[in-house]
């Protein structure tokens, strides 16, 4: 009954937003915690262990944040074109702009070796809770058993790496009130094998991101290797022969990045008027920064595409979250539920002796950080660099120096030895570094300093050096070593002598700003993170305690199973049907002129005629997702792949915090419009066949 | 000497900065106080009184900012496609968008009336700054002695209107040391004659905007009617059969709309922290909002298209603005200035006892302001309504009803009789209003509201009255009755009482919010507006005794003459030189593969052949000017027509706080490109014709 009453709240939340007579498929579910009922009971499916562990085997987290699958006995990997985007942009040079042209490897031997990118399997799952929470005592301070279990989780990884060939991470789950030990296959050795023309994967731009109808083919196919030869591997999907359909119940397996679902209402204002708005604010900046720099030549709208469609992504995600917050109805549900929780708790004083008020803590935790969080992003968080890879390279440099001679679970976290391989294959990456889109990122980033804390500021004056914004990024960007990786590597072997001798006027900047940055983390971990962890476990504690531990955790990045049903929804009045097709393709095409962001590669204006027009292209489903996902396969009940997620619609982006299925939606890429490009399009008649498995 | 003095610091800081041997061609002059002494000695020329007050009457302010200038004796006008680009979308239809496909009127038949324009011409000027600060007594207090004169500008006024036909307007000078009586002719049938296609007039776009070299035709020609008849005059600009030359002397008449030279350091500093990057933010935010609505449909970027090149617009000028105040030089000289001022006053007895010190009353002012400044902007700035239409008629509807009864003098400034005819025809004008676009900006608006004062201020939630931004944005436009003119009508004949009696959701909106509104204006009045205007004018008073009274004022928006030369400058090495011409254009568009912004019109494909390649189109001074100055007339010594200024460079746009001439320049259109372009490319030889004089 308890069980039953949270989803009762979720449920109650959905049913008042939802159209009636639909059902809710909320839900990021953890694989070792299925939601087996729920699918028994509405889908009449039950997931095998084996089911579970094949497809589990199968997911692939794509560099640091994507999700993608393994779709080939020969390691062959899919992702979305704007996952992979990245990767190829750094394979592009001046002669040839792969973003632009597409690319495909007819071969093992053409296929491109990406120069920083790592994927891994998630391989094994440890509950470990237990050992992490028995190094905390009540006489600690939250800031204190924040610490205390810091420096045991950094225990637990390196054994856990010492006594294996994976790669482990604990995944904090339910904020706190579960630690997962994940263990990984990482693979360093990844190639470019397909992808499709830029106009083609991202039809329609920043005009139809986030929309719907789409025409997108947002995709893209890497290869694992191991040894120097394809990864061979009997973990991979299937393709399925027929496709989703119309009310299908489908599967997506991929990593969530972030939802703030179980925040509480002040957190939940605090996003609302404080992080969302200075978020946005920073994205609207940017965009129009970077829109500028793009515009003024063909060169520099390759060199800084993936971050104009970066900030344009990010600002329209924020936008849709923050709308969600300006939804009264929301909140009012929130309202509700939390007030119904804090009830039970202040009621029961057992409950009330042992957790206290813990949304109090959190809205003192987030009330204090209000007073420094503008600095602390600033000089923690990357702001004053204005992502200039020059100046990140500097800050790990400076870093690695004064962490690596430290004992491993006394270093900031990101230098620990399990994260180091990624550290140094990013610090010695040969990807090309240009000096006038860092220019431009560094400008961008000193002239926020400016603005936001004012030219009379002695962190302003003292990082600008009595120069303009621009005068100052100029002379940095222009003056450093650091662009020759050699004299990075030097700077790693010679340590903190050798940072201290540097003149490298990054180096020395990164180094003054060292102490100040420092000192906010250490103020952020200790007043914020420490507290919100410690509270928000005691709110999970008390929810397990008055509801039973049934529901998913908000997402972190890790291994999630979604479901949902292919549908489509109501849009003023009319219905928005599931399916598009590649005939719809061409008529958005006409009817927007053909022009950017609605132009169309010559080999598909060529092609049209070879093309079955009916062929689905996207579709949607109520399938539960959020940023990271993108790259997720999506799959039939048997575990076979129908199609690969992309985007959501702008109705979806309110999963950031609540889940509705009125009009929100996940949408794909159909699987027969990849194989149908792939043959008719891309002549790319081996991929394909390695594909359908053939 | 001491006149010299001043001219000196303003010359040491120009010649710091200007490349040696150029001479620095400052000013925004006076008619009535002309750098006569300066131009004889520097280019031996002397402007006589007839000459002045030829180019004075021939000169014309187009509808509230914009410059022009009459230039046939049947009242043409010209100025600006960008000046008049708000009346062209006026008289645009969905089946004709002129913005778009340009216009021409080849008989006087054809010439489409403007709905709402009106444009002036600046008869008579007298200096009434004796009668102004007669009313103010030592007793007042700086609110006191602003409220007298305001009271006292309108008896001015009005006394003034009463004796002749004229309009009348008081301007204020040297930020209140000086008080001129304008009198203007005005006109209110004005009609369209020829505007070129979108696609010329702002080539290159925003990408291009303040850049050089530039390839634009951005001009467009109107009008004056007088009883339905063309308005005839013998007060015109003349062509110049020759056009201009490197090194040429040139003038400029026109409205430079605000500079900041004159401000104190502590206000600068202000502007620079503050006032520059908020607007910025307004600014990034609305644009990328507005690019998003545009990009939707051909319909939306027609509706849209001027409020998103406005925020283009507004975006680079501020940029540049802020970028002037961020260069460390600036400032080094506006102190060093500024000490040498505080001193010559602290040092002198009488100095001191008459004028305190007005530099701190400055800073506190500005450091009061920033308490309320957003709340101020919100309400009585009008930022909670996103620029909306309807939301402007609304709160003059409100506001007519309740200032109309009062005494004129005791009225807000923009209802006094003096300007009721504008309010009026504004009120009135029968130019469309798209729900779209105003639920579009409503809704910014009131997401503004909430990103800036949270979700939970008393303000916020009064005015979302429990809806999300989008709703209640949308339930206003649609509910409203403002649409329909008589209904406006209705109201304002009705008065208070219809007022109070309407149940319309934007007057009861606009009325709940008009006290705090109000509140907010008069707090501004008393502590920011009357202390400044005291405070600057006792420093203008003072440096006219330390320095003489031998400079110009800053620039307000009334008619000023500047001077110049025509030349290039040095970027990065290269010189960039004066003149581009037609070939370049072609070239121009080659290079960027003839895709938006630099598309030509299909009849400047189609008539290539007929051009003359090295006509000159674009041509560069160094004229000081500012935002308001565009469509202003470009003047040889024999007061004849070379050019129409329509931009400055980049680096111009430090101008708006000190004038440097090192790369700073005023960007024209040739008048060559002009008649070439209306005789070959638009077959408009009967306006080329009148143009010319023939």
């Amino acid at each position: 009954m308890c069980r039953l009453t949270l989803i009762r709240v979720a449920v109650c939340t959905t049913v008042f937003l939802a159209t009636a007579g639909l059902n809710a498929d909320e839900g990021m579910w953890l694989f070792n915690k299925p939601p087996t009922r729920m699918l028994k009971e509405k889908y009449g499916f039950e997931p095998t262990a084996d089911w579970l562990e094949h497809i589990q085997k199968s997911c692939v987290r794509f560099g640091r944040g994507g999700s993608a699958s393994i779709i080939s006995a020969n390691g062959l990997v899919m992702t979305n074109h704007h996952v992979g985007r990245g990767q190829m942009q750094k394979l592009s040079t001046k002669e040839r702009d792969l973003l632009d042209t597409g690319f495909y490897a007819s071969s093992f031997d053409e296929e491109l070796k990406c120069s920083d990118l790592e994927v891994s399997v998630l391989w094994k799952i440890d509950d470990v809770t237990e050992r992490i929470r028995s190094v905390e005592t009540d006489a600690m301070s939250p800031a204190e058993a924040n610490t205390a279990r810091q420096k045991q989780i950094a225990k637990i990884v390196a054994e856990a790496e010492q006594d294996s060939e994976l790669k482990c991470e604990v995944v904090t789950l339910y904020h706190g009130a579960r630690y997962h030990l994940y263990s990984y296959k990482r693979y360093t050795d990844i190639r470019l094998v397909m992808a499709p023309d830029g106009d083609i994967a991202h039809f329609g731009g920043d005009t139809d991101n986030f929309e719907y109808p789409r025409y997108c083919l947002d995709v893209a196919f890497f290869r694992i290797y191991e040894d120097g030869k394809p990864f061979k591997t009997k973990h991979y999907l299937k393709w399925s022969k027929t496709g989703a359909s119309e009310g299908d119940l489908v599967f997506i397996a991929g990593h969530p990045g972030r939802t703030r679902r179980q925040n509480t209402v002040d957190h939940l204002k605090y996003l609302r008027d404080v992080s969302y708005p200075s978020a946005l604010a920073a994205m609207w900046r940017r965009e129009v920064q970077l829109q500028t720099f793009v515009a003024r030549s063909d060169h520099n709208a390759q060199i800084a595409g993936s971050d104009l469609s970066g900030a344009q992504n990010g600002r329209k995600a924020i936008t849709g979250y923050l709308k969600g917050l300006h939804d009264p109805q929301i909140l009012r549900d929130k309202i509700a539920a939390e007030t119904e929780l804090r009830k039970a708790i202040s009621t029961n004083p057992e409950y009330r002796d042992k957790w206290g008020d813990p949304w109090t803590r959190i809205r003192k935790a987030y009330g204090g950080f209000r007073g420094f969080r503008d600095r602390y992003n600033a000089l923690e968080g990357g702001d004053a660099g204005g992502r200039s890879s020059l100046m990140r390279i500097a800050r790990t440099l400076v870093r690695l120096a004064q962490e690596l001679p430290k004992p491993n679970e006394d270093r900031l976290r990101e230098y620990r030895d399990s994260s180091l391989d990624g550290v140094y294959r990013r610090l010695y990456s040969p990807a090309p570094i240009y000096d006038a889109l860092e220019i431009n990122r560094l400008e961008s980033g000193l002239s926020y300093l400016a603005e936001k804390f004012g030219g009379d500021d002695p962190l302003v004056t003292s990082v600008l050096a009595n120069k303009s914004p621009r005068e100052r990024a100029a002379e940095l960007v222009l003056g450093t070593t650091l662009k020759d990786i050699e004299t990075r590597k030097r700077l790693v072997e010679g340590g903190a002598d050798a940072i201290a001798a540097s003149t490298d006027p990054l180096i020395r900047l990164a180094y003054d700003l060292d102490p100040q940055a420092r000192a906010l983390r250490t103020r952020y971990e200790d007043e914020v993170e420490g507290e919100e962890l410690s509270a928000y476990a005691d709110i999970a504690a008390a929810r397990f305690a008055v509801h039973g531990e049934t529901f998913y955790p908000d997402a972190t990045g890790s291994l999630r199973l979604a479901l949902g049903t292919v549908g489509g929804f109501e849009e003023d009045g009319k219905q928005i049907p599931a399916f598009t097709n590649i005939a719809g393709l061409y008529e958005r095409h006409e009817l927007r002129h053909g022009v950017e962001p609605f132009e169309l590669p010559q080999r598909w204006i060529k092609h049209k005629g070879d093309l079955d027009m009916d062929t689905p292209f996207n579709f949607i489903s109520t399938a539960d997702v959020i940023g990271g996902n993108s790259g997720s396969p999506t799959l039939n009940r048997r575990g076979e792949v129908v199609g690969i997620v992309f985007d959501i619609n702008l109705y979806g982006l309110v999963w950031s915090t609540a889940y509705t299925d009125k009009q929100a939606r996940t949408v794909h890429v159909d699987s027969r419009a990849i194989v149908e490009a792939l043959r008719k399009v891309y002549n790319a008649k081996a991929l394909a066949n390695e594909i359908v498995g053939r």
